[in-house]
């Protein structure tokens, strides 16, 4: 049986830096070379990034990329690359009346020449995705390519998943191997999701699969690699690991030769060389799905810090569990002692919310400061109560103290960032941004929040895990559920209904009837729903963090501010204990995946 | 010659409030059947307001317009309604893998019946458009109707601007009216680009054309009206006015019946009545387009602050002409007596700035109050000096006094507005929020922020506008040039500079060679653009505001954070002085329109 020797390139590339991400590329392809690899393939848009958004509206900066791949394709050996760009075409419309000119494109790199390019035909336009607005669709989803003796299909990321197209219409006329740039997003389930659907593609279509996936994290995505090939049977043959760059070669069986029925492009006639097999090397074991999850979090946190140049971050430290993860994972990713944690307790914060913050601090060995509000607090008493109460319709009484002192806090935050170009981190997470709770305790101020697609449910797993936390955050931090739950207010269910309702609202679009033959209350669904409308204007301008669920809030699920829809309840079911509904809750379960 | 008489009903819609647009759409149907109309078009998703968003993700949110729908259905009478809606259509998968099962539709009602439905074809994917994210594109863009004697054709927006689109199939298999519904925004403009189009498309196909548009705020999008009836030769027969609510019918002539070549279905079958011509209403005079601009921000404000429950507003008054322009239109929308202006003198503030803040709410009759920041920064200097200068690796000295006086000041505008639902109006304009100046000086924190897409430029020449600000503003305020640039820096070029920069770069996509070429400094622009492109982050968590031209920061340009993009200078041209280019400045063009 014949082999061809292939290698995956999971490169983590950084968005808009075409020459550092083509010094990694060149890099790689001299290391596929040195090691006699007939098929380099790199991930989806490995030169530009992924996304490049409205990047590709500057004509210089298409320029750039198209140069670099001219330049890239001068160094290129015998190895062919596959080599993942934007590409400037033809203008062409589609789906409403503007021309496109540029496409998502894989150029096949050989002999110190690009011998030809695959236009990405299927472009996804739905949660984190939006290449409809930029990109014009490839049309020849069939294209093939004569490397040597053997003859490939290429196809891009959503072009793999339609169950009818690009793969199966390069297998049918004659492919005898599929080569897949990808660039696809993590989150929870979706390595499982993707190797199933991989490896029905394969197995459908009798050909080897060679997946390779982006690592790394870009504003709110984080991609998790997980890169794979896979023989024609649909069996894994190689995984690489989650969440680290990586590169290896395999040589694959492929399949015999097949009637082509399709024109074939050449990229190079030199037939396949007998060899030696190469060692294929072990296949990465899946993490255990918190792991993963706290994986995600920190390539997330940490390639979002180091690219805008912050090296040190500080966040505010209420001695509760949101902070003390985020603090965790501060020092995991940026180092303990390149964090600054914040304690400023106010008039309302008891004395052992302030000794729980000092012991996180010192269990994960961050700088900490206390900043007591006491003179802040008193400098806008008098100030404030005194200016507002000379204007007529204001009143001095209304100027609670504990939204005060939550502004005041969101002030003292990003004035220290300021001055020493800290990232400040914003510590709210999923359960309290969908309810608009964590405007109210400033939770939800800073450049970047990890933990914006955790909800609380999950957080208390995470807190509590073996691999993950234990041991770092003090136990008094961790259990206390009790006054966490009593910050909520009396008028909201537990923290498991909560994450109930808003995964089933936001992540399947549920709605009252559906929440509420799930065994929820009426009143409280319809409550709570109106809720996550309302907040949808403090999320707007809460910064964005890393998306681990199949729905997070922010460019994943766009809802307008200005919103006039209440869900409510049609018919009376009759009332239910809101904290024992008739069905089990289900606040942690991850959709299907899609792809 | 026959006559058909068409209506339009120019209405504000809000997204989302299905029951409240149904009845007022009830309403015009009424009106239409008593003035004997036999065809009464409206505006794109006037049930549903538009745009939708992922609103269409909510089964429960379709079912509600689709049960509305068929309510309004059973009220028509004679006269055909033309309700624009969604519809749930059979799944159909287009540019990627996911069914999309929802259409944007025009359902004819008449006669207690819903007749038909068309299904918009063309799905506007684009600047602020993201219909490719949920629509299902129709597939029937020649479908043709039946209304007694008479065959009509239907299309959506997007579709009528093809050149050879909907509109060409139908006048091409036999319709001789055209029937538009459209949810077209504003942008400065914008009317006669899209009075030149209808024109061109009534006159190639020589049939009338029926234009109805939406008109209100929706967070960043304000829809102008600006409504059109159009006879076959492509002269406007009725204009509708700007940024008010409208109805108005025509009595328009048709050409005679053509050969019909596709199917028609048929809404009814009662030929046109003769009865007496109906008076034409005289066309709305264009506004003066400084004029229009203001009415666009007071409109977008307006429902901004209304829909989302603030009928107060408070905003920072800091004796700048941002701030006067931002109370001005505050002012006008919610009224003088609904607006506070707060001034936050810091230490580094001249006494003169805060007479000007002063004499500005005195000007226009709002709201004035004085919270020195004495009080608040010595609480901030002690607390946070003593604080931070106990971490390592911090420094008491950065925190400098202004940056950190800027973050107090949003802290209390935040406070009163907390404290009282008003509203805080952020006062940043387009050019300070283009280079990050914004945040530096607080002027981007709040949840609306009018002025956002507004150049420095144009805010000069809005202020000293006889029919917008003239008078209201006090002299010295208006005059403020020098000392408004010197805010700026050293290191900045003038704002007319700065302003062309802007608008080439983010408006054309143009690059470091192309705004060289147009005669400007290659060391400024390259700073300049780093600038652009460094301050995403702080945009990101900015409030929405009124969009005014062609290209908008914000969901109109959609840019990554993490960005590694730098546009360099390829070669020297030589050194150009930054505040004298070659070439005229152009800070102040707008687009060609394009629909």
């Amino acid at each position: 049986m014949t082999h061809l020797r292939v290698a995956i390139g999971q490169l983590p590339v950084a968005v808009g830096d075409v020459a550092g991400n083509a010094e990694r590329i060149a890099e790689t392809m001299d290391w596929a070379e040195a090691h006699d690899v007939d098929v380099l393939v790199l991930p989806e848009l490995v030169l530009t990034g992924y996304p490049v958004a409205d990047l590709v509206l500057h004509r210089e900066f298409v320029a750039e990329a198209e140069e670099a791949t001219a330049r890239l394709a001068t160094r290129a050996g015998t190895t062919t690359t596959v080599l993942s760009t934007i590409s400037r075409v033809a203008p062409r419309r589609s789906w409403d009346t503007v021309d496109r000119d540029v496409s998502i494109s894989a150029v096949l790199l050989n002999r110190g020449e690009a011998r030809g390019t695959y236009h990405k035909v299927l472009l996804p336009t739905y949660g984190l995705f939006d290449e409809g607005r930029n990109i014009a669709p490839g049309g020849e989803p069939g294209a093939l390519w004569r490397l040597g003796d053997v003859v490939a299909g290429v196809s891009i990321c959503e072009d793999l998943w339609s169950g009818d197209g690009p793969p199966e219409a390069q297998a049918a006329g004659g492919a005898q191997v599929l080569l897949v740039p990808n660039a696809s997003p993590y989150h929870r389930s979706k390595r499982e999701g993707r190797e199933h659907l991989g490896s029905r593609v394969a197995w459908r279509n009798g050909v080897p699969l060679v997946y390779a996936n982006l690592v790394g994290g870009q504003d709110d995505i984080v991609f998790d690699g997980s890169s794979m090939v896979l023989d024609g049977d649909g069996r894994l043959l190689y995984r690489a690991p989650a969440f680290v760059e990586d590169r290896a070669y395999v040589d694959v069986p492929l399949p015999a030769a097949r009637a082509v029925t399709a024109p074939v492009r050449t990229v190079h006639t030199v037939p396949l060389r007998e060899r030696p097999r190469a060692h294929t090397p072990a296949c990465a074991e899946p993490l255990d799905e918190l792991v993963e999850i706290w994986r995600a979090l920190s390539l997330g946190t940490r390639d979002f810090a180091r690219r805008n140049g912050h090296e040190q971050a500080v966040l505010g430290l209420s001695g509760g569990i949101d902070a003390a993860l985020t603090a965790m994972l501060a020092a995991d990713v940026l180092g303990p002692e390149h964090v600054l944690g914040v304690a400023m307790p106010g008039p309302e914060t008891p004395e052992e919310e302030l000794q729980d913050a000092h012991d996180v601090a010192v269990s994960l060995g961050i700088g900490f400061a206390v900043v007591p509000l006491d003179a802040l607090m008193a400098g806008s008493d008098e100030a404030l109560t005194t200016a507002v109460g000379q204007v007529e319709r204001t009143d001095p009484e209304a100027l609670e103290a504990g939204p005060r002192a939550a502004r005041l806090r969101a002030a003292v935050l990003n004035a220290i960032g300021d001055a020493h170009g800290h990232l400040v981190l914003a510590t709210a997470n999923k359960t309290e941004l969908s309810i608009g709770a964590a405007t109210l305790r400033s939770d939800a101020v800073g450049g970047f929040a990890p933990l914006r697609d955790c909800s609380k449910t999950l957080l208390y797993r995470l807190a509590e895990h073996e691999e993950v936390a234990h041991g770092r955050i003090p136990d008094r931090v961790l259990h206390k559920r009790t006054s966490a739950q009593e910050r909520l207010g009396a008028t909201l269910p537990s923290y498991e209904v909560l994450d109930t309702i808003v995964q089933r609202y936001v992540q399947y679009g549920e709605g009252v009837e559906d929440l509420v033959a799930h065994g929820l209350d009426a009143e409280v669904v319809v409550d709570v729903l109106g809720r996550i409308d309302r907040a949808e204007s403090a999320r707007r301008t809460s910064p964005p963090g890393v998306t681990v669920s199949p729905r997070a809030f922010g460019t994943d699920r766009r809802m307008p501010i200005t919103n006039g829809w209440r869900p409510s309840r049609r018919a009376d079911s009759g009332a239910v204990d809101p904290d024992h509904p008739r069905f089990a809750l289900d606040p942690e379960t991850a959709e299907a995946p899609d792809r």
